[in-house]
């Protein structure tokens, strides 16, 4: 076992620890040692024979510059409130009720062209002769009384979001950071110079972890406590907008591009929304433009003889791991902190060099969450074996290279438990990692196409971490898919209509009526409808889950509902009745638990199979529609047992027995089988010991696996 | 109180038992005895002194002329279930899947001009020459594979509705009754002629009550017993269509209506859904064409000395007792069957010299929702009661002219319990009427707008009895406010243009996104939405219930979200955080259970109170705008404590204390306050003694009441 004590493990040293950090990274099998966001390592640290990660975050700690260069702070399109006129005249002011603290007015003569006001109430944009802006307050004459009005404006970013919310939530007391735009001429010349002072006073770093390029997901906060958070969205573009962005958009796309492109009527354009072809246009063009200055940056890395690996989060936005320029940066390797499966997948499929993960709970006193880790209360241990559960599915399936942890080292001190808890993995990792590199674990010859409005671009997952999308069902499945034998891609609407489902058995699409995850407009297309009727028709198979492909304007809420046997009733089938059905046995598994009721479902003919009900709302129906079948779900909820589920499903539409891939007989046990080294990993999702006996291709495998282990046979 | 003991009660007769029927004349004080359907009054009856009622169906049993006259039977259009084309050739059966003892393919030369033939995937209809008819079938040529195409076409409808509810309901075994069109010339003609020769040949009978005129409500019935009633939609008007009727409007309002206008997708158009203007003018054309033949038969009646009284059921259809043309008619009087207050309301406020109810339940062994009345195991004078505690709140605040029974009156031997109770209910309604005539009750200074798509033409009623339709919070309120002593109308949106919120109060919507009763996409008009706010602003108030004003295109869901303080998340408001909030103590009483949660309701703004929620859903809430104030309801389902609530809510809304109508200190106690008698009367409306204290204008007034008590002061 000697083998899978080192390597592949990044320790975050921490100054004033010195003999900690050396003998922790021993213990973990460390080769290599990391500062933290605010820590530096000491020489004693950085000259002990490790490799040496430092963290530069490019866009801020540039306060002197930013001062000296107001116009160089990043920007965003705000909207003030609608306000209600009473009169014929109506005086807004555009940034009450929004956080004083990140944001100011750019009244600027560049600005002022892009501002908007509107009659929300007949949905009109007014002649901005209609409107005057003075003294922070803009004036509507000839209002019509009683109609709303909103003005949508461009607003300085002057607090650095991750600043202000570790400020804000942690009571920091230190300086408001304020962030660059690298768009502005003197700022990129700024920052690529001191990015080229950074790299010659630090000869001892041999990896540059950038946190991450230059623009933050969207944050915007109130000045009201009762909703400090007013927006908050993992993968939105709003906060890379400028008058300049604007104008070179126009240049190159021969239109401009408004705020209220941006504002949408004050929803914004979340990602949770289907994307407008304005905004695709909008993404791409700032995807170029990150991916161009990002290269500009890891040349300058890679001149020094260091690498450089990006972190995923924070001012990731333009980044896009599995957009088309991703690769074209030349990054060294992509570092992501992983809580679920998911994170892993998308990681390890990620075009770079080197994938890395940091592990959960960061060695922080409390977690993101807000609860006790390494505090008093806290069960560090049992956290970080919970994500494991999660992570080790998709290890399993996909490796990465190296994994890791962060935050203030001193904490492992007394909390043996967590810190033998991260060698077991440490090691099983290394071992999982090695039967990889001898040749990939035997799969089905099943590949399910995960249909939705973004398509790859969002492989694997929906923006952010589970527990913040996890009120869709489609996170959970994207979680259950990651652990499982099968080949996973994800397609947008135009894919299919280009043939994407060639070569795909089953199409699943999880969502939200109106999402982006469901689709949206995209189900108002005949011909993404009668493609993927013929591909049910001809032999293919559907997974529908909660509004699957509703849209407005068709005959039936469902595009689907003829393939799916089952459509919803949002009040238009009034005074039409339902089919009465009994619920018959399941041809597989069913984690009753895991798929909650979708109101207003109801059978579209008498032949659907109803196989889970909930009163008289069916929850989990079959359909054969030509030779293919679908499968409708209510919802759908992770758990070691709903992913069993998901997997019989799979098995079921596709004929297959599982045993090409290895399967348990137990819905808690999982399994994986590496043909090249004969090595069957068995992994144990229950707390109690579990005897199983596994299915292969040779044959069957009686293995006894304790509570939680994972068991390579 | 002999004078109560006598009068307004119509008995049902029975030949066979003539000596029960004088006996039950006599303990009900009957001064009317009818013949029911299927039922024949011997002499014995007929000439016992009492006025009697006979029944005519005028449009059935005529099956002699029906079958020589096949082409002046009725008709409807119907829609193939749309079929999966899987090459450029599909082969459609139209009636597949319909009932087809209720119809048969209307294929004459007249009618297949109306037929269509519909692409459903691509919304669009074939041009006539891509399709034809023969031998019952229709093909359709250059298909687009995997598209979804169906046939709309008229078809005679060869069953009378109710007898074919009765024969398949209550195994009838009779001929089938066909039912005759009166807008074909020979059937008219015939029709009243049948109609002179009864009248000559029942020279006993006073009042012909007519069951009722021409057209049934819409009742679709399928060949599958597993969804035998496909459709049914009470107020309807599908069944009134036929080439004639297509033809003579084109030439009146010069323009066609086509199948499409009818089958709407195969959704058909529901009254429970928001009428299109296409509609609205059928309709209208419709009822002038029932009005002036339903003018004619009774100036058939009146012309033999008889007087002509409706029931307001069955064939209907066209009838409209708050339509344009009813008073027009010339009827004698309305009979509406009730279980319900609002149903009291709507056959009193009609426009008709006799309002005359017909009390539940009908002597028959088993009661409408299938449970034994006078049968093992019934108990009819706990259903008698029950209705009756609906009935008499709204008896209180506005008469009748009369009440009585329907079915076999043997039935009744042997129930004591119910011959007793209904005696009771006789005296007290006689006692009320007596009240009433000698001046109104007191009523509050408070006039409510009910506003829904339908507006005045569906006073009270949804469409049918409250049990067709208890989905809909509306029919809830509307059965509160029946007994409630206030003034209420019902105004549609236009109404709100031409300024209907003048003198009034309190405006309430209250419906499901997309209804008629919330108003669907009237909401998109700046002008409702305007001047409601203003309303409110200038010290109006708004009760919105369930999805008030919800409606697409707007910057929120709710058009009237500013005003109502909250607003709907239907998925919009993705990554847009929510008002934490606390519950406050309401200034009014609460009935908790009856306000249920509307999903994804939100806090538009940190002033808006919540006074109940559910979770994290607030489902009460109170917002102050401008002068006036706003009440949002999750949900609202009738009891008497839900009442009382609604009651408190308009009292608090208009800063009133009740005294100027009466008030109990009870929530289960209803009162009303009859000044010109100065009579009191009090309700106690729970299974319990009650005492409690009336305030009055002059002071107040302790009364005990007993369990279901009315008690006359």
């Amino acid at each position: 076992m000697d083998q899978y004590r080192k390597g592949g493990f990044t320790l975050p040293g921490e100054a004033g620890y010195e003999e900690l950090t050396l003998k922790m990274a021993e213990k973990w099998g460390a080769d290599v040692i990391r500062d933290s966001d605010g820590t530096k390592l000491s020489p004693e640290i950085t000259a002990a024979g490790y490799r040496i990660y430092s963290t530069i975050c490019i866009i801020r700690e540039h306060n002197t510059f930013a001062l000296a260069h107001p116009d160089a702070q990043q920007q965003t399109f705000l909207c003030s409130d609608p306000k209600t006129a009473v009169s014929d005249t109506l005086v807004l002011d555009p940034l009450a009720g929004y956080f004083e603290e990140q944001f100011s007015v750019n009244d600027s003569a560049e600005a002022m062209p892009f501002w908007q006001v509107w009659d929300r109430t007949a949905d009109r944009l007014l002649p901005p002769d209609q409107w005057e802006y003075a003294n922070g307050r803009v004036t509507v004459r000839n209002c019509i009384p009683f109609h709303r009005y909103s003005v949508s404006f461009l607003a300085w970013r002057i607090w650095e979001e991750i600043n202000m919310y570790n400020h804000t939530t942690n009571h920091w007391t230190s300086e408001h950071l304020r962030q660059l735009d690298p768009r502005h001429p003197q700022a990129w010349e700024y920052l690529q110079n001191w990015l080229r002072d950074w790299c010659a006073a630090n000869p001892d770093t041999n990896v540059i972890r950038l946190t991450s390029l230059f623009y933050n997901f969207v944050w915007i906060f109130g000045c009201d406590l009762r909703r400090r958070t007013r927006f908050v969205d993992w993968a939105s573009y709003d906060f890379t907008v400028s008058p300049a962005a604007l104008r070179a958009f126009e240049q190159e796309y021969g239109y401009a591009l408004t705020a209220e492109d941006f504002i949408n009527r004050g929803k914004l354009q979340a990602t949770h929304r289907p994307p407008t072809a304005r905004k695709r246009d909008y993404m791409d063009f700032i995807q170029r433009f990150v991916a161009e200055k990002a290269r500009a940056l890891v040349e300058i890395i890679h001149s020094f003889g260091k690498e450089a690996y990006v972190f995923y989060d924070d001012s990731w936005v333009g980044m896009e791991p599995y957009g088309k320029y991703f690769a074209s940066v030349g990054f060294d390797g992509l570092i992501k902190c992983v809580f679920s499966g998911f994170e892993c997948r998308l990681c390890a499929g990620a075009e770079v060099p080197v994938h890395e993960l940091r592990f959960h709970p960061y060695l922080f006193p409390v977690g993101l969450g807000g609860l006790p880790t390494f505090s008093e209360g806290g069960h560090p241990e049992k956290d970080a074996t919970a994500y494991w559960l999660h992570v080790r599915r998709a290890l399993v399936r996909q490796s990465v290279d190296r994994i890791g942890l962060g935050g203030y080292l001193h904490l492992t001190i007394g909390q043996d438990a967590f810190n033998d808890a991260i060698e077991k993995m440490a090691v099983d990792f290394r071992r999982l990692k090695d039967l990889h590199a001898h040749g990939a674990p035997a799969e089905l010859p099943v590949t399910v196409a995960v249909l939705h409005a973004w398509g790859a671009l969002r492989s694997w997952t929906l923006s952010g971490h589970f527990h913040e999308t996890d009120w869709n069902p489609l996170i959970h499945i994207n979680e259950a898919l990651s652990g499982l034998p099968v080949r996973v891609k994800f397609i947008h609407f135009d894919d299919v209509k280009n043939g994407a489902l060639r070569n795909v058995d089953i199409v699943i699409n999880a969502g939200r009526a109106g999402d982006a995850w469901s689709g949206g407009d995209a189900w108002m297309s005949p011909e993404v409808v009668s493609e993927i009727t013929r591909f049910v028709y001809e032999g293919g198979s559907l997974i529908g889950v909660r509004e699957p492909s509703a849209a407005d304007g068709g005959d039936t809420r469902f595009a689907l509902a003829h393939v799916l046997g089952v459509d919803q009733d949002d009040g238009a089938y009034a005074c039409h009745m339902s089919w009465e059905f009994q619920e018959e046995q399941a041809p597989f598994f069913v984690a009753g638990e895991a798929i909650p009721e979708t109101a207003g479902i109801r059978l579209t003919d008498p032949s659907v199979r109803v196989l889970r009900a909930s009163g008289t709302t069916p929850v989990l129906t079959l359909h054969q529609f030509g030779k293919g079948k679908a499968i409708y779900m209510g919802g759908f909820v992770w758990s070691p047992a709903a992913s069993r589920m998901l997997l019989e499903i799979l098995l079921f539409l596709t004929g297959r027995d599982g045993k090409e891939a290895g399967i348990t007989d137990h819905p808690l046990a999982e399994c994986a089988w590496f043909p090249h080294t004969e090595t069957l990993v068995v992994m144990n999702n229950s707390g109690s010991p579990l005897d199983v006996t596994v299915s292969l291709p040779s044959g069957t495998v009686p293995v006894h696996t304790e509570p939680y282990e994972m068991r390579f046979v």
